[in-house]
């Protein structure tokens, strides 16, 4: 039960996934000198609070008025750079997969229609795997943290959680390019999550003023030296990505608010709805210039907005139980998916443990698979003849649209190929369509729907960049959309209102947002008098799946081992104290201290802060002077701000330093001992952190309810909390709690007790309800 | 610059407004005994920290899994209580007003049509007249805290400040009534603000279970025992009053996110959805009933929805320059319209100084006047020819419509008198209306925005439930039509699309929230096309509008002397530590206390909380053991659990209580010393105030910035914080912060200096630019 790391937030987390994070016990302390060098990638917490020592306050304080104007004007600047960058980004995305993918299936139905159904597989299914493979290697290789759908990894970030290299320039180029790969190439696959990673991306470069690796870097953008600064460009940045992924500015801000922001205040609100605002219009100019017709396959169309029920909708509170019924079912198949997609994850994870190769293999196998599956399963589906009244021509000749002919003799179609050789968009569009009642046969919905599930399923875990939303919209729709056709004509609703009704169910029942999510709907559908039926369907679908599990991007955070901080405490929480998960020796420093003992502490532990504690000669009693951070004291070894005696240095001390060089790095630059080279003269010498300790850490008292410290550490956004005892005659400080220390498994690992206890949330689990089937 | 008061939040506003709060000298503190036994009103803070003494947690742990699914069952089942009532009484109300205020309206153009002039504007101001007293009169004597919009009385209460009697039986059923005479009475008042109000009375008044002034209180309410879940079900009736006033059910939360709320989580955005969506169910089932005809003249446009673009909008961003001129002209207008209003507030307040009487008089010569302007006004206006193609008779007769004829020949109408003789809901219709660009002349608009503009002012103050929205909505209309007439042919936006950007950059320009109001704007006009236009004209004119001056109800909520806490703290908050805000004697109590001691403390003080010290014998040296309720100690004066001996009595104390003791009580009922009866003898016996006390409060060292310590005080949502010293070998606690000690007044009246410091907000004041002119 004991613990070493009482003051440390660095774990030893060699790779994120499928890595719940482990306590090092005292045993391994004598083997982490060794590790301080290799180069290992910690998941590493952002300090979001105000950090005041002596040397900060003095640096602000001599900031001139034209200064903060600056600073103000440039947080606008950047907002309106990212919104500007984000929405030329996503318009590229979109411009390149209708391209790619309209190409790709013009080609091949050409080829159908002329009866050489081997060649058009062939042609599909390499270019399809070529797609993918390209998607893939370059993640593997370049940057394996741009696979997914990148939201968990932005959300961890803005509740504090740093994950090595999510955000390098890197990062930004790979999610790009294997996106638009990875969504050409067939594979059910979304991009809006991976543009939420690429806006997020755009934010932290220019946040951070450029990428060092690559010396990219403008000394005019370094104006933010905080992770407050940087996580405020990174949510405005997360907006504009699903404004620009679903044309949905409002929405995009709601989702960054509701989903993404871990902490939020109303400058946030409204920067964000500004960044999403830039977008809005910059998306809106391109498509008046692809209206003129030259942007290729990319019509008016291409940029999600299913405008599809433009005229009056009619609906009654009679058709309130269908719909619920819709929400109930929604909500189970949501939490199924979940469910399922957790299960598959770890399974691959297992996989991918065997080497680069295996990661590889597997998507080259998930390609080839959904190529066989989307090319043979529309031979199971009838041929329908045309219908006379056809807004456009049927079949389909020459380019993608709604009536694919397939294998299907003259004058008619397949209707499950027109779902399946379409892009998602363009199948979305489809099945929300209200003209289409009569299009599609029942039994070609089902088994789109569970094509759609599992293959989403199966797909969302490659190792290439993967979204979510658009996947699950899809299969929703199809959901929907069989509901509709199986009530028929006992409802009002069309079953083009269905399909929306039906992906707003499966998405509120994987991820459990409500305004975003409807808002989204309501902007992707531009019709608010669906208003009332899919806030129904939402909270019905939410309320039911929450009963089973989490929220999908939480499992995958979780699966992740990210230590995420739950905005509410867990109930057995209000029954320990904080002294009760503090344990262990706790590391200190004097307040003028050898230089040997700070090398010795640095090279030792791998904490983060360490309290600074006065002593007698220098103070009556031991006192708690504050908090130093283990990057302020390797600037000080770097800087070699060394006395030759014990005394406390004056105001002389900072001369030789610069607020820049307490600003906080990069993302990713760990502050590395390695490069501080000391004499033995040096060694022996002392250094004064008066000047350079956080006076004022907060602080909480022994007794004090771990529920209470969690609201405080999370509402304020907290690195370090100092713990400090009730009894005056003991050491002033009695340990630090960081945000491992409230992890659930941590806690529950101290007292095992608690795990059966009734303090618990209720929930029913899944396995166990599979088993009565 | 001493202050004998560092440990109380209750300060004697005898009466909120005007009442920049005064912190008393020390000479004060020998009269207090006199002021705790009158009936003073004090604005009382609000406790949203999580309290945990000994006794609440033996409690908490007797809760039985059923109570908890109790427990979240009911605070769902009084969200959906919340959402039906509310949407009743907003439905109810439209009734009410479209009926009255039809009925004036079709008598006296009735007469007018007759040409009886003088009589219809007798009988014009007389109802108005009468409708305007009966609403002062039931204000004034009844409940004055009903006047007024109420929204920044919902607002600082969800800040932590309590104003007395705001969420009383009394106050709603006020607000209810005096809202539908006020309304219907012509004067430029709007029903959203306090629609608002009410849900939010209607919430505070089901989550403390009942009215117990007037009896009605419910056992099976009595759950939610504790500030913070009334907090979260007043934030769920604000949302729903927005949602019934405007049929805006997604604009209603995040109006209450954006604008209401001063915490935010997750769970409350879900329920507060929630709420929202009963109510949107409500009005469109009570709507369906009402388009049979069953409810009199309110007919299908009785709800605010100015479906009235719903065709294609075109624009292009050629349009962009004339929206941006829309934007900042609104910002300008939106500001002073703050500035005027705050000034003509002022005025108002000198005037209801000199009594009741004056507050009935006011309103009444308010009524007079606008009843002549409105009647006076048409005069002006030119008589128009009827179009041969009008979509309704021309002019109108027998009811309300689009022409009216006023004093106009046979074949022809008053513009202007189509505008004022309407109700505002119909007047903004028929300016967002597409197909009115010809029906309206320049100078008729001119005339019509300013009466709007300087009787919205005017109207706002007087003693009558008045509303901001609908006022600014009508005014900005008219305003975007004008300019829109002004440009005219140069641009290919319609009058009706000018006068919805108009609305838009006014509300932007006053009351300065964005996704909200953007949210509100689409769903009044039922046109998500629109999106990009409202962002732009929002983010101008709230950029505009807040170089000059703050949001109009921050302005009222000064204005009342509310001690609102800003999210952030004002810059020269750095520069100063806790220590330098804290002054003044301490109240402390020991562990172990002769109970005169604590009849004497509560009688001379009227501190909230004290810090509890454990002095020897009981200790080695004085410790802080935490902090005791005003609240509490009251409780156990009044239970009488005295002990003979100075010794800590064991769990044995905890028999003659139950946690119901020390629950919150309801709103306005403070705790009265004056029923406690004590002998002598019972005065020299002790109470054990260990087990009561709440044995973690939040702390911050004496050193810390003030900015830092008002991060900590309203994330976590305190009300008293606990500065601890940093030198052991004093006294453990130097002072209490209470919400009073960071309000900008007190500080800056402690250190006048940093008045004139560059360390303040950028702002240009406005009354130095008015001389500019």
């Amino acid at each position: 039960m004991s613990n070493s790391l009482s003051n440390g937030d660095e774990e030893s987390l060699t790779h994120p996934l499928l890595n719940h994070f482990l306590r090092r016990s005292p045993s391994n302390t004598t083997s982490q000198v060794a590790i301080v060098g290799a180069n290992v990638c910690p998941i590493e917490s952002l300090d979001y609070e105000i950090i005041e020592n002596d040397f900060f306050k003095q640096d602000w304080r001599s900031h001139s008025k034209i200064q903060i104007c600056q600073y103000i004007f440039m947080k606008w600047t950047l907002c309106f750079l990212i919104g500007l960058i984000v929405g030329l980004i996503g318009f590229f995305n979109n411009l390149a997969v209708e391209n790619i993918a309209g190409l790709k299936f013009v080609k091949t139905s050409n080829m159908m229609l002329a009866n050489k159904y081997w060649v058009a597989f062939l042609v599909f299914s390499v270019s399809n795997f070529v797609l993918t493979l390209f998607a893939s290697l370059i993640t593997a290789f370049i940057s394996p943290e741009a696979a997914g759908s990148g939201i968990p990894e932005v959300k961890a970030y803005l509740n504090g959680v740093d994950a090595p290299g999510i955000f390098s320039l890197r990062t930004l180029v790979v999610k790009i390019a294997g996106s638009i790969s990875a969504v050409s190439s067939s594979l059910l696959v979304g991009k809006a999550g991976p543009l939420v990673h690429t806006g997020a991306c755009v934010a932290a470069i220019m946040g951070q003023g450029g990428s060092k690796k690559y010396r990219l870097t403008w000394r005019w953008l370094k104006f933010f030296k905080n992770d407050r600064d940087r996580r405020d460009l990174v949510t405005c940045g997360s907006a504009a990505g699903i404004a620009a992924a679903f044309r949905a500015p409002v929405g995009g801000v709601l989702f960054a608010l509701e989903e993404m922001a871990s902490w939020w205040r109303g400058a946030l609100l409204w920067r964000a709805f500004f960044t999403a605002a830039v977008v809005a219009f910059v998306l809106r100019a391109l498509i008046e210039v692809c209206l003129s017709g030259k942007c290729g396959l990319f019509g008016t169309g291409g940029l999600i907005m299913f405008d599809v029920t433009s005229t009056n909708v009619t609906y009654h509170l009679g058709d309130v139980p269908s719909v619920l019924l819709l929400g109930v079912i929604g909500g189970i198949l949501g939490s199924a998916y979940n469910f399922l997609l957790e299960r598959v994850l770890r399974i691959y994870n297992l996989i991918y443990k065997k080497g680069t190769a295996y990661k590889i293999l597997l998507a080259c196998f998930i390609s080839i698979f959904t190529s066989c599956l989307l090319f043979g399963l529309p031979w199971l589906a009838s041929c329908q003849s045309c219908p006379t009244d056809a807004s456009e021509p049927c079949p389909t000749i020459g380019r993608s649209g709604n009536y694919k002919k397939f294998q299907c003799p003259p004058g008619h179609y397949n209707d499950l190929a027109s779902l399946i050789f379409n892009t998602n968009d363009d199948a979305i569009k489809n099945l929300f369509s209200k003209n289409t009642d009569s299009e599609f046969q029942i039994s070609s919905m089902l088994i789109f729907f569970f094509a759609c599930f599992f293959l989403s399923i199966l797909s969302y875990g490659i190792v290439a960049p993967a979204g979510l939303f658009v996947p699950v919209i899809v299969t929703g729709a199809s959901y929907g959309r069989f509901v509709g056709m199986l009530i028929g004509s006992h409802s009002n609703l069309n079953h083009g209102l269905y399909a929306v009704l039906g992906s707003a169910s499966l998405l509120g029942g994987s991820m459990r947002m409500t305004v975003s999510l409807c808002v989204i709907i309501l902007e992707l559908t531009n019709n608010l008098l669906l208003l009332p039926l899919i806030m129904l369907v939402l909270l019905v679908s939410k309320t039911v799946a929450d009963a089973f599990n989490g929220n999908i991007y939480d499992l995958i955070m979780k699966l992740k081992g990210f230590p995420y901080l739950e905005a509410h405490a867990e109930p057995y929480m209000r029954q320990l104290t904080v002294g009760d998960v503090v344990t262990g020796p706790l590391q200190i420093l004097h307040g003028i201290v050898k230089v040997s003992n700070i090398v010795h502490v640095l090279e030792t532990t791998r904490h983060n802060g360490f309290p600074v504690i006065d002593e007698p000669p220098h103070s009556e009693t031991p006192v708690l002077f504050g908090l130093i951070l283990r990057a302020h004291l390797i600037t000080l070894l770097k800087k070699k701000a060394f006395l030759v005696t014990p005394v406390r240095a004056g105001v002389d001390a900072f001369n030789q330093f610069s607020a820049e060089d307490f600003a906080k790095k990069g993302l990713g630059n760990g502050d590395n001992m390695e490069e501080i080279e000391l004499t033995n003269e040096e060694m022996e010498m002392f250094i004064d952190l008066h000047p350079f300790t956080n006076t004022s850490p907060y602080t909480v008292v022994e007794t004090m309810s771990l529920a209470k410290a969690l609201t405080l550490f999370r509402d304020v956004g907290l690195r370090h909390l100092l713990v400090i005892s009730k009894i005056s005659n003991r050491s002033p400080v009695v340990g630090i709690l960081t945000r491992h220390d409230f992890m659930p498994e941590h806690v529950l690992g101290l007292h095992p007790l608690l795990v059966s206890s009734r303090w618990k949330r209720l929930r029913f689990p899944f396995p166990r309800l599979l088993k009565i089937f």
